[in-house]
C-alpha cells in the first residue's frame, strides 16, 4: 500500500459507522483518518497500516464518534416566537381567543414579514447554533412564513447565509404552500397560482431552492393543490417532499411517492396504501416526534408497518415556533425511541444515514471511505446513550470537513 | 440613604423575581445588585439610587434573569448506566429477560457497590455539570443504590464532594429504603432494621444526611416500614420526604405530611385525602415529569386539586439511570407544562421558589433582598420561553454567590 500522510487521525474511538450488518455499524477501538476534508480511512485500530501517519492524532479515549447529525426537517428561520401564546394557552385561553388576539401562524407570518434579512438572520442564528452545539452539521430549512415573494426570498436567503456564516451545510426548501396568507383568504386559487407560476420559478431561477415542499392537510392545501406545485417542481427539475398525513389521511404520501419524492413527513395517519407507495418509490418517512409531543398527539405513526416494508425512517426536529420549538436533534431521536418505540439504532440512523437520503445527499450520513468528514464526538461510551440520556449536553466536539468547529468544541 | 458600593450591578435585566403578585414577579428593565454574595438591591432601573455604584456593572441587554435553579429530587450519584437495557427493551426484550440478564436497579446497585469513591465521583460529576450548565446551582442528591452501610456512605460523601468540587450547593438525602438489596431478599424486616438502627444513626452522626427519604410503594416499602424510618429520623431531628403514590395509592403523602415532611414526590395516584394532609402540613408536592415521560405513564398527578388547595408544587429531574435519565431541569419544567399542564409560571416557581422549600432552604429561590446571589442569565426575553423551547442551550451565565461560574458562562 502506498503511504499517505493524513491530515487527522482519530484513535481509540467507538465508531458508529452505520455501515455493514453490525448493530450501529459499530467498530470498537476504531481508527478514522481524514484527508482533504473526506474520510480517508476507517477500521479497527489493529488494522491501521504500520506506516500510517497524520499531521494530527486525536485519541478520543473510547468516546463514541458518529457522522455529523443531519436535521432534515426544520422551519427554524422565522421572526418572533410564540412563547406568549404557549403561556396564554396554559393559562386557559382558548384557541379562538388566541387567534383573535393575533396568535397562531399568522403572528409568525407578520413577524417574519416585518423583519429585515439581517434581523431574520440574527433571530434564527441562535437556533441553528443550538442544533450545531448538539452535533448537527447539516440543516434543512424551509421557507413558508413569508407567503409573499419578497419574504419567501428573504427566508431562503437567510437559510443560505446561516450555512455560510455558521460553517455548516444548509439545504433550502421552498414551502410556499404552507398556509394561506391573510390577504388571500377568499382567493385560494389565486394564491396557489402565485406560488406555482411566480414565486417558485422566480426563486428557483435565483438558485435559492434545493427542494419543494407543501402542507397537504385539511387545514392546509388539498391533494390537487399539492399536485399543482409538484408539477411545477418537476418541470423545474426540483425534488419534492411533503408534510403528509399529520392530522388526517389525504393520501399525500402516495402523491409525493408518485413524484419520486425525497420524503413524506409526519405520517401519523399514514395508510398501508401510502406505505406501499413509499416503499416502491424509495421515499423516506421523516418522523417528527417533537410535534407529536408538543401537540400531545396520541395517534402513532405506523412504525411496525414502515419497518416491515423497509421504508427508511428519518427523524427530525421540525423546529418551528408553533408546534415544535425543539432545539435538539438528539432529543428528537430520544423522543422517537420513547414515544414511537424506534430502537436507538433506528433513531440514530434516522438522524444520520436516512436523514441524508431525505435530503438527496449521498456524501454524508455514514462513516465510510470518501464521505465528508463531518463528525461528532460524544462524551459517552455506547451509541444507545445518545438516545437514553434525556436532554443535557453530551457533545465533546464537532468536525466539519475534518476541521474542529469552534462553536461546538 | 447611606451610600454602599456594591460588588456587582446587573442592569437592563428582565427579572423573574418570583416575589409579589405580578406574573413571574416580573420587573422589566430591572436592576439587581450583589454585595458579599447576597442580593443587595432589586428594583426597576428607574428606582436605582442616584449615588449607586458598583465595582462591576453588567448590562444584560434585556435578558431574563432568574434565581439559580434548584433541582430538589435527583439520584444522580450512581455507577454505570442502563443505556444497554434501554436498547434491549426497545429491541423487544421483556422485563423478565432483562431482569434475568442482571438488569434493573440490581445492576445499578452492583455497579455502584463496585465503584470506589473517586470512580463514583468521576462518573457522577458529568451529570451534575450538565445540570449546572442548564442553570442549576442547588442539587439534592439521594443515596439508595448502595443498600449497605459502606456504599450508602460513599454515595453521600460523593454528594457532598460534588458540591465542593463543582462550586454549587448539594443537599444529601439518605434513601436507605429505596429497594431491598439482593442479599436481604428473604429478610425484609432485618433490612429495615439495619437501615433504621444502624445505617441512619451512623451516617447522621457523620453529618452526611440533610434529609431522610423512602420509596413507599407496592414494589418498594410499606406504609409501616416507612413509618419506622420516619420515627428514627424524627428522633435524630432530620426532616423527611417521601416517594409517594407513584404507581399506586399507599397513602404515603398523608404519612409524610403527618411527620411535617418537606415534600411528597411523584404523586400520580395522590388522593384528595393526601392533598388535604399536605395542604394542612405545608408539605410540597414534587412533580417528576421525566419519570412520567420515560415510563410512558398516562395517569396524571391531580394538578387541579393541588392548585385548588394551594399546595406548593415543585418540579425536579428525578435524574436516575432507570426511570428518568434526565439531564436538564429546564426540560423538566417544560415537560411539567406540556405533559402536566402547569403554567410556565408554576413550572418556573417549581424549579426555584418551591424547590427551595422542598429542601427546607429559605435563603434562595427568589430574587429578593438578602437572598443568596445564585443567579442564572438566559438568552431569552420572556420567562415563558424557558419552558416553551424544548431542550437546546439557552443559558448565558450562572453566578454562585455573585461570582460568575466558569463552567456555565
Ligand atoms: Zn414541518
Ligand atoms: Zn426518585
Amino acid at each position: 500500500m502506498t503511504h499517505t500522510r493524513w491530515d487527522t487521525l482519530f484513535t481509540h474511538a467507538t465508531l458508529a459507522t452505520f455501515v455493514g450488518a453490525e448493530p450501529y455499524g459499530l467498530i470498537r477501538d476504531g481508527a478514522l483518518a481524514v484527508k482533504d476534508g473526506r474520510i480517508a480511512w476507517v477500521s479497527p485500530h489493529a488494522d491501521l497500516p504500520h506506516n500510517a501517519s497524520a499531521a494530527q492524532v486525536i485519541d478520543v479515549g473510547g468516546a463514541v464518534m458518529t457522522p455529523g447529525l443531519i436535521d432534515c426537517h426544520t422551519h427554524l428561520v422565522f421572526g418572533g416566537n410564540r412563547a406568549h401564546e404557549f403561556d396564554l394557552r396554559l393559562n386557559g385561553a382558548s384557541y379562538e381567543a388566541i387567534a383573535r388576539s393575533g396568535g397562531g401562524i399568522v403572528s409568525t407570518v407578520a413577524a417574519t414579514r416585518h423583519a429585515s434579512e439581517d434581523e431574520l438572520l440574527a433571530q434564527s442564528m441562535g437556533r441553528a447554533q443550538a442544533l450545531l452545539r448538539d452535533g448537527v452539521t447539516t440543516i434543512e430549512i424551509k421557507s413558508g412564513y413569508g407567503l409573499d415573494l419578497a419574504t419567501e426570498r428573504r427566508m431562503l436567503r437567510v437559510a443560505r447565509r446561516i450555512g455560510e456564516e455558521l460553517g455548516v451545510t444548509t439545504r433550502a426548501t421552498f414551502l410556499g404552500l404552507h398556509a394561506l396568507p391573510p390577504e388571500y383568504k377568499e382567493q385560494r386559487d389565486a394564491y396557489v397560482a402565485l406560488v406555482c407560476d411566480e414565486m417558485l420559478p422566480a426563486l428557483a431561477a435565483e438558485g435559492l431552492i434545493d427542494a419543494v415542499d407543501a402542507f397537504c392537510e385539511s387545514i392546509g392545501f388539498t391533494h390537487g393543490e399539492t399536485q399543482r406545485v409538484f408539477e411545477r417542481a418537476r418541470a423545474l427539475r426540483l425534488p419534492v417532499k411533503l408534510h403528509a398525513e399529520q392530522l388526517s389521511d389525504l393520501d399525500g404520501a402516495a402523491l409525493v411517492a408518485q413524484y419520486g419524492g425525497l420524503s413524506a413527513d409526519h405520517l401519523e395517519y399514514l395508510s398501508d396504501h401510502g406505505i406501499d407507495a413509499m416503499a416502491r418509490a424509495g421515499t423516506v418517512a421523516v418522523l417528527l416526534p417533537g410535534a407529536f409531543y408538543a401537540l400531545r398527539e396520541t395517534k402513532l405513526p405506523p412504525i411496525a408497518n414502515l419497518r416491515h416494508r423497509s421504508v427508511p425512517m428519518a427523524v427530525a426536529t421540525d423546529c418551528n415556533p408553533g408546534t415544535s420549538p425543539l432545539l435538539s436533534l438528539r432529543m428528537a431521536a430520544g423522543m422517537a425511541c420513547t414515544l414511537f418505540r424506534l430502537t436507538p439504532e433506528e433513531a440514530l440512523r434516522g438522524i444520520t444515514t436516512h436523514a441524508a437520503r431525505a435530503l438527496g445527499l449521498d456524501d454524508r450520513g455514514t462513516l465510510a471511505l470518501g464521505q465528508r468528514a463531518d463528525l461528532a464526538v460524544w462524551n459517552v461510551q455506547q451509541p444507545a446513550e445518545l438516545c437514553y440520556w434525556i436532554a443535557g449536553d453530551l457533545l465533546r466536539a464537532v468536525y466539519v470537513e475534518g476541521k474542529a468547529h469552534p462553536l461546538a468544541t
